[in-house]
């Protein structure tokens, strides 16, 4: 894309009501904007970022068996009803609003009543199970507070799976592969070796549950992190070595059978799986028959990510002072074409690395001054910066310089899509 | 797509409660769940069609010179006070909730405020003009009734692009694009035949804004097509030659140089393009400096699909008693495969499709009569169906038959690929 043809400009000033660096630098950088607290919208750069992630997410869901579709944000009083959920003095943070006719609705929360309402409708035989849907929508909580720039927001953008089984058993061997697809997406997006699979408090179904948690400063989890038995990286072993601050207590280290020194970190929750068990499939009377034609309970899982959460945890593992510093998987584009000189040769090179299949931005302004070129270079943080200029004309190349790295290189002009390709 | 991973089936009975003839179809073939009265959730199939429409609206748009991004669902009173269009007493099918502080919200209606407030952020300069941004959204309207099924829902999935112009020459250029660029996505979706571009009333900007509609007995709009001068096909001259009720009068037919006979048709509207001049920019302050330095104000247009409505449309004009005939362009699969035989062929043939690229739903289901899979298949209504039985079998061949035609036909399994390659 050419850069005139994006509407967005970066800002240097920090801006004021913002206190997490996530928000801050992807304000600055033109990747979202604040439309209250807690509330943002996606500039085209933002966009591009979170389709990455969600292309990424949904190639993970389909491996393991899921089914997309997409359930309305508006949701029925009735149906949350039934499990006992509808009333604000037992779930707190619900965004409620009324038809003409007087008729209360609630904003999406989560999505366990919506898909066991709909499955409903069509599981009754053993033959019928098991299944994955899932979906990606937007998500509203009624957060009294709201400062972590897109990493808690009242608004936000989740994928949700739920698993509908045949039984525990069943449940267990999908529950164990969800692991390894959240393993899996957590590394594709850049965080793999940050993230811990941490023990977390369960619920009426099993006595623990499990999260996703990134070691990070703006987190506001707290993780203990066994320091004996391993080292940095995604632990999928049922033998998990990081807990919860909820649960880290003695007796639950007994019933884990964990023992030694855990080191205390901050971190932020990326994901979390759960076993609901029948929970839900008891008020909706979600129940198969079985090949005994027997009536059985639907045993259900539940397995989230916020898109919104997981791209600002990305940013604030990667930047330095001068910017964003994008994971490849994860950049609006893996190249950021600067031109200081109004030429053809820069309008052909970037038509070339299009042609390629390389996503490039390209800075085709004029009247821009080189250093303030590569402050917005820097600051945006595509993960390679080409620069073309009448020196590097002169010897036929282009200047490369990776966005995490001080030096640059210079590479043949007759190289560079094979290049980059390989870079991809 | 193997139909057992599905968890949707059809229903025979037409829903009690709906009356569109598309809600019934969707509901009955398990595209679409309703949640309450123009409340849908869209199912697997249903919203594999949505994101087919999407993507070729995308694609168009693109074309175009548009530029994606993702503005929130909740809306800033603030914003919305600036143009006068908070009030209730203005826009009466707002819906509004409300933060724990109080403080009220609303849900997108429409997104003139949202994008002009935006923009404020980034133009100064006539160096930033044009820019078209849009986006892809949920859409929420208070409406009093709903029993259009998913042609007018009170949550609906929207494209809305805005074009950002130094003045009004400028403007008309685009628009012009813009007329062609929607005839090219209602060709595309199949009902570029039914659809006429029709003059409809304007507002303080231009004395006319135009229309797309299509000629549909479900239509709740009124048009009126020259019959004289042209006939069936969208007609992108500026000489129209189809105006909607509301303008259908002698002086306006006048002022169009409009003559001779007209004839009376129920319509959808499936697009609306309108200039909106200075009437956003002007509240939110949105001007530029132009090149002699002197201030001016951006100026606007608006243009708008809704995607449900689209597929509701599409439906109503695209069905016959046994049910959905999906344009290839954006059914959810091209090939339903039927197999009435449990066998490795059935399975070998699937995994060839799949491979080819062509999109494929299997029905590898045992123990459901042929006469059952015939049924769904054709109320399901993808272009082609493909069954394998122990005759074909026999003769090394697939049945092939078009679900818009009554012939079925022989196509030997060696040359099945490439046939259906050819059908794309």
């Amino acid at each position: 894309m050419r850069q005139s043809q994006l509407f967005t400009k970066t800002i240097k000033e920090t801006p004021k009501d913002e206190v997490s660096r996530n928000a801050q630098l992807l304000l600055r950088a033109g990747f979202i904007f604040k439309e209250m607290a807690g509330v943002y919208s996606f500039l085209p750069l933002g966009l591009r970022v979170m389709k990455r992630i969600e292309n990424i997410i949904r190639d993970e869901m389909n491996v393991v068996g899921g089914v997309e579709m997409k359930t309305s944000i508006m949701q029925n009083k009735e149906v949350w009803e039934k499990s006992n959920r509808w009333d604000d003095k037992i779930v707190d943070n619900w965004f409620k609003t009324k038809l003409k006719n007087g008729m209360e609705v609630g904003l999406s929360f989560t999505n366990e009543e919506t898909y066991s309402n709909i499955l409903k409708q069509y599981v009754s035989s053993y033959k019928d199970l098991p299944v994955y849907p899932y979906d990606f929508k937007n998500i509203f909580r009624n957060e009294a507070r709201s400062k972590s720039g897109i990493m808690r927001g009242r608004e936000f953008f989740w994928k949700a799976l739920y698993s509908f089984s045949k039984d525990e058993k069943e449940h267990i061997v999908f529950y164990e592969k969800m692991i390894i697809a959240y393993k899996k997406i957590f590394d594709r997006v850049g965080i793999g070796s940050s993230t811990y699979l941490t023990y977390a408090l369960g619920g009426t179904f099993s006595k623990f549950s499990h999260e996703f948690q990134t070691v990070c400063e703006a987190g506001e989890d707290i993780i203990y992190i066994q320091k004996d038995d391993y080292g940095k990286g995604l632990n999928v072993k049922l033998g998990h070595a990081a807990i919860n601050k909820d649960i880290y207590t003695d007796d639950f280290k007994k019933d884990l059978g964990l023992k030694g020194n855990f080191e205390e970190k901050k971190a932020v929750e990326v994901g979390n799986i759960f076993t609901l068990g029948t929970k839900f499939s008891e008020p909706f009377d979600l129940k198969y028959k079985d090949a005994k034609g027997e009536d059985k309970m639907v045993f259900m899982g539940s397995y989230g990510i916020g898109l919104g959460r997981l791209m600002g945890t990305i940013v604030e593992l990667n930047s330095d002072k001068d910017g964003i510093i994008w994971p490849a998987e994860v950049a609006p584009f893996l190249v950021h074409l600067i031109s200081l000189k109004k030429n053809e040769q820069a309008n052909k090179i970037y038509e070339e690395i299009k042609k390629a299949g390389v996503d490039v931005l390209y800075d085709d302004r004029e009247n821009v001054s080189a250093g303030e070129k590569f402050a917005e270079a820097d600051l945006i943080g595509c993960p390679y910066r080409l620069v073309l200029s009448e020196k590097t004309l002169a010897k036929g190349s282009v200047e490369v310089k990776k966005r995490s790295e001080k030096e640059a290189k210079m590479v043949k002009i007759s190289e560079l899509v094979n290049w980059l390709i390989s870079k991809q």
